[in-house]
Formats: C-alpha cells, structure tokens, sequence
C-alpha cells in the first residue's frame, strides 16, 4: 500500500515536471529574431535587439519564476508520500495556472512600453499572486492533521513554510496593486519574492 | 518475464505521459496577447482581453479535459501489468485523438462567437466521444478474461469503469448532437463529464 | 558496472522518448483552424474544413509513422544493454533525422495538391529512408559480435530483424523514386511500410 | 540520506532532460516550408528550399551543439551525487542559458546571409561560450574538494575535464571575437568544439 502511494505521486511528479520543462521553454517563443530587410547592417541589428528589451526582461523574470514555482513543489514532494482525488485537482489547479504564464508573459512584454503597462504588469503580478495561493492550498492540505506527509514528520517545517507561502501570496497580491501605481516597482518587488521563495526549507535535513 | 513486462507498460506510460503533458501545455498557444498599436490604453487592453473570451473558455474546458482523460488514463496502468502489441496500437489510437484536441479547440475558440458554432462545438464533442471511445476500448480488451491486468484481481471495478466509459461516450455523442440545436448547451454538458469521469474508481483500494 | 551501463542506456532512451513524444507531438501544429471572417456559416466552414485535406492525412501518415519508429526504437533497446560513444551518435542521428519529419510533413501538406507534389513526396520517402537506414546501422553495430547485447542473447532475433530493416530501408528509398511518377501510389507505399514495421519481433518472447 | 541526495539528482537531471530534449526539438521551428503560390513547379520549390540553406546550417549546428552540451551534463551528473541550493541555480542557469539557443540560431539563419552575419554569428558564439562557462562553473563547484562527487572519486578526470571545459569555453569566446573579421569562420571553429566536448571523459570507466 505505501509501495503504491509512492508510485502514485511519482508519476504525479513527472506528469508535472513535463508541464513545468515545457512552459519555462515555450517561453523562448517570445524572442523573435527581429523581421529586418536583407541589406540590413550590423548596427541597425544590433538597434533592433536592443529595443526588444522588454522581451528580455519578461523572458528572464518568468524562466526563474517557473523555475522557483518548481523547486517548491519539488521541495513540496520531498515531504509529501500520499496523494488523493482533492490533492490531484489542487495540482492541477496549479499546472492550469502555470500554464498560463507564457501569456501573461507575452502581454507584458508587448505592452510594458506602452500606456497599457498598468493592466498587463497588474495581471503579471495576479497570476503570480494566484499560484503562490495554489501553493499555499496545496501546503495546507497536505499537512493538515499530517495528511499526506511522510511519518514521522518531525522535522517537516510544516508552519514555517505555511507562512512563507502565505506571506509571498499576500506579497504578489500586493504587488498588483502596485502595478496600478508603479508598473516597474511592482516587476521588481517580484523578483524580491522569487529570491524569497528560492530560500524556503521545508525540511530541516533536506536542503534542496 | 513478470519483471519485464512491468518495465513494458513503464516506458509506454513515460511516452504517454510526455504526449499528454505536450498536448496540455500546447493549448497556451491558443492564448495570444491581443495586437494593438503602441498608444494603447489601459481601457482598451482591457476591452480587447475581455474579447478573447471564447479562448478562455476554451482553453479552461480542453485543459480540464486532458487533464481528466490522463488521470483515467493512469488509473487504468495501475491495474493494468502487461502489455501487447494491439494494446500498444489502441494506446497509439489514444494518443493520436488527443493530439488533436489543440486543433478543435482552436476551431471552437474562433468559431463560437460565429453563426459557424454549430459545426465547431458538434466537432468539438464529438472528438472527445472518440477518445472516450478508445478508453472504453482498452478497458474492454485489458480486462475481457482479466487478459492485461494484475492478479488477483478481485478488486479492479471492471462493470463499473466498463459501463461509465460507455455512458460518457454515449453522452459525449449526444453532445455533439445536441451542438446542432444548442453549442452552449452542449459545452456544458462536456463539463458534466469532466466532472464525472474524474469520480471514476478502477479499484476499490486505490483512490487515485 | 552492469548496473551502471543499464542506467546509461535508460537516461539515453528517456531522452530519445522525450524527443519523440515532442516530435510527434509537433505535428499538430500542421493542423490549423481556417482563418475565415466572423459572418461565416456552418456550410463554408466546413468546405475550409474539407479543403485541409492534404493536412489530415501527411498529419496522419507522419504520425503513424512516428509511433511505429519510436515503437521499434524502444523494441530495439528492450535487448541492448550497453552503450558507447559511436552508439550515442548514431541514436543522436537518428533524433536528428526524427526532428526533421515535422519539416518534411508541412512541406508534403502544402505542396501534394500542385505540380510540386513530386519533390515534396520525394523528399518525404526520402528522410523515412534515412531513418529506416539509422536503425538499420544501429542495429548492426549494436548486434555485431553480440557488442551490446544482453547476454545471453539466444533468443534475438538478429538475422530476422537485419534484414526487415534492410528491406523497410529499401523499400522507403523505392518509394521516393517512384515520387516521381506517382507521388500517391509513393505515400501508400509508405503506408504499407509502416504496417510490415509495426510487426517485427526483435526477441522470440518479447511481443512488444 | 544518501539514499535521498541520489533521488536529488535524479529529478534535477530528468527536468533538466526535458527542457533539453524540448529546445533540441523546438529548433524544428527554424525549418519552415516555403510559402509558394499554388500553381508552382517542382522546379522552382527545389530552388526555394534551396535558398533556405542557412536554416539548414543552423539548425545542424545547434542540434549537434545542443546534443553535445546534454551528452556532457549527462556525463557529470554520472559523478555527481549529491546537489545543495547553489548547484541548482547553476544548473538553472545552464538551462536559461541553453534555452535561448532557438533564439540565436534564428539569428544566425535570418542574418548569416546579410551584412548584419558579424553580430548574429558574434552572439551566437557568445551564447555557446556563456554555456561551456557555465559548465566549467558547475564542474568547479562540484568538484571542488570532492563536494559534490560520488565517493570514492579516484578515478574521477576533474583537473582533465577542468581544463577542457575552460579550453572550450576560451575557443567559443575568441569564435565569437574571430565572427568580426570571419563569420564562416567562426561557425566552423565552432563545430571543432563540439567535436572536441564530444571526446571529453569524466570517469576512466565510464565511456559515455
């Protein structure tokens, strides 16, 4: 029985580690070779990369952002032996809504020069918002009353990363709001809870 | 021998898996950042992302759908031990009809708004009744005389996940007909299915 | 040591089945909704619909034929234990020649309903001869001398199997000749090939 | 926790193979079919395929390149037993950097033709000389006081692989100075680097 359950969030592991893998690379679709005519020089290339600026800026904060979201529910799997019908819909709750990320990518990218930077960095920050609360979600159900944790679950930081998930989700909820504001700020603060989120240990002897 | 044939249906899995999970994150494509010119409002982003609204849906109702048909997908392998070369095609059947699902989802996303949304949806559904189709077929192959599945095998619900496959087939087909008079209606009744093919249990003991 | 090459040969194939499972994958990119304007009726879309014909059925044969390469890949490994660098090559060859078949499959799509239906058919026979050549020098190099074998290896069907590639090999190269002439009766061809592949027994009590 | 640690790896390395697998594949993309009116001869689409010859280039380099870059990141983590938060983000950064590879090579294809061929192939190196660095990078760490390494590390070439990998990397930033003077030039030297990548032993008994 324990022999299955292990088997089981196996493959709900890999099933989720191939939608993880093909999101953060169907984020290169957003950099384009810039469409110039042939008799192009080197500098009105070079002037052209330039100004697709924004693409790069989206493409590096969304790549460590999956690549973050990933880690986490990889840390999260560490701890976790059991999985049920619930725990399955909340993860893919979770890959729905990572899945959505190559578009709210996109729009940022297209849109973060322009007048309409408030809307598109504001729904940048809520989609983030949304998965950090599907973490969050995740966290909570699982070790509630110790679930679906593995025994014993000593030195499980179940409160410690309960907290973290809650604080980053308020965070990004946050930074939406600041997007109204200041679309820059908001991309930056961010980053600041990708760093924050890089740092969390869920178990006191697992530090990956 | 026994040991082998464990490995056969691992690897067919593994290829399953990564089809499934492709064919899931490919639906993104369907989500485009609108294209307006660079003096854009927030007003008007925010118009045109609220007209895409047949994308969402579309997106939400295909996600869901995948999702569900690689949970079933999975709940049969894990009562299912060995393999053979015409499961192996209806497997390959399978894999083929939901690589399609990108396709009609696009054609519904950009016909439902349209007096077209007739055929979209009816083609929409009636893809799914295919693929529910090839699921009741491999059930009935694998489990007719207990010819794939592990033993003892007492407490796999052959009638039960038998007769449930069929019913949403059944009622998959009668969607697609029901399109002609009523798409939305029809939709809608895709969702049921969602909703009650996620409920269906291959084996007493095993939840998910 | 033992332990250590079956490893090798597994991270090897879950590489080569991740290139397959895209690949194949890939294909439905060739399957697009029409781009008609929004006072279409049911009648005019499904003619657009209809006209796609050339693209459901090169989607069809590449897939088809994709699943029935990956199939014997994989019966190929089912017997090989061992792996050195100039195998890795040929198997990197091979995905190279793989990932090649989207391009081969767009270009029979677009061009087998005008006069330039030759090349493009032509050239389609022409890279499954490629492929079907890569497995045939995989298999030789794999089998000479028993090199990679499990051993013992008394019940591979080396002999058999050498000379079923041979002929799918030649017989692929055939039908791109026969393009010239009759690039339908070339695709057919193509078809029944995929047909004789999908039966080879690579080992007496393997069946798939 | 040993036991643990290899589990560690293990899921960073099959992530790490599909985002792998995922961009070799996606360079397909480069690869498209002609657009020609109907009414075309096989004469004139053999001539347009024809004309494409710098995708075809291209897109040789970079699978090649690319399957090299995985053949090496498979052959460390053959030595490599355990991982810590550091090591992951420098394989976080290979796969950010690997992943932009589809993006300079449809630099190169759409440029090397152009007077614009010293920046598209000058940052095509620069990209394969950031990822042989960033190799280099990885191999330091874990080796550096056998942190990382499986135990006992005797037979482990870490001073011969060290100096390959700066070799290589050293080769691809003067490639990416030469591409000024010689774009072609460059190309090739950087095909003898993935001739030379291919060579490299991390074990003495591991040949691949």
């Amino acid at each position: 029985m324990a022999d299955y359950q292990g088997n089981e969030t196996l493959r709900m592991e890999t099933f989720s580690d191939g939608v993880f893998a093909i999101d953060i690379t169907l984020l290169t679709f957003q950099l384009k070779a810039p469409s110039l005519k042939a008799a192009t020089s080197n500098h009105s290339l070079a002037l052209a990369l330039f100004h697709q600026w924004p693409d790069y800026i989206a493409y590096f904060i969304s790549f460590t952002t999956i690549f973050i979201i990933w880690l986490n529910h990889h840390r999260m799997y560490n701890v976790i032996q059991r999985s049920d019908v619930r725990f399955m819909f909340y993860n893919g709750l979770l890959l729905l809504l990572v899945s959505i990320i190559p578009f709210t990518t996109s729009l940022l990218a297209d849109y973060i020069n322009t007048p309409a930077n408030q809307l598109s960095s504001g729904l940048y920050m809520l989609l983030f918002a949304s998965i950090s609360c599907a973490l969050f979600t995740m966290w909570n159900y699982a070790t509630d009353n110790y679930r679906l944790l593995k025994r014993p679950a000593a030195d499980v930081r179940i409160q410690t990363v309960r907290n973290s998930l809650l604080i980053s989700t308020v965070t990004y909820a946050l930074a939406a709001g600041i997007a109204v504001l200041a679309p820059f700020l908001s991309i930056l603060l961010g980053l600041v809870i990708v760093f924050y989120l890089s740092r969390l240990k869920y178990h006191r002897g697992k530090v990956v």
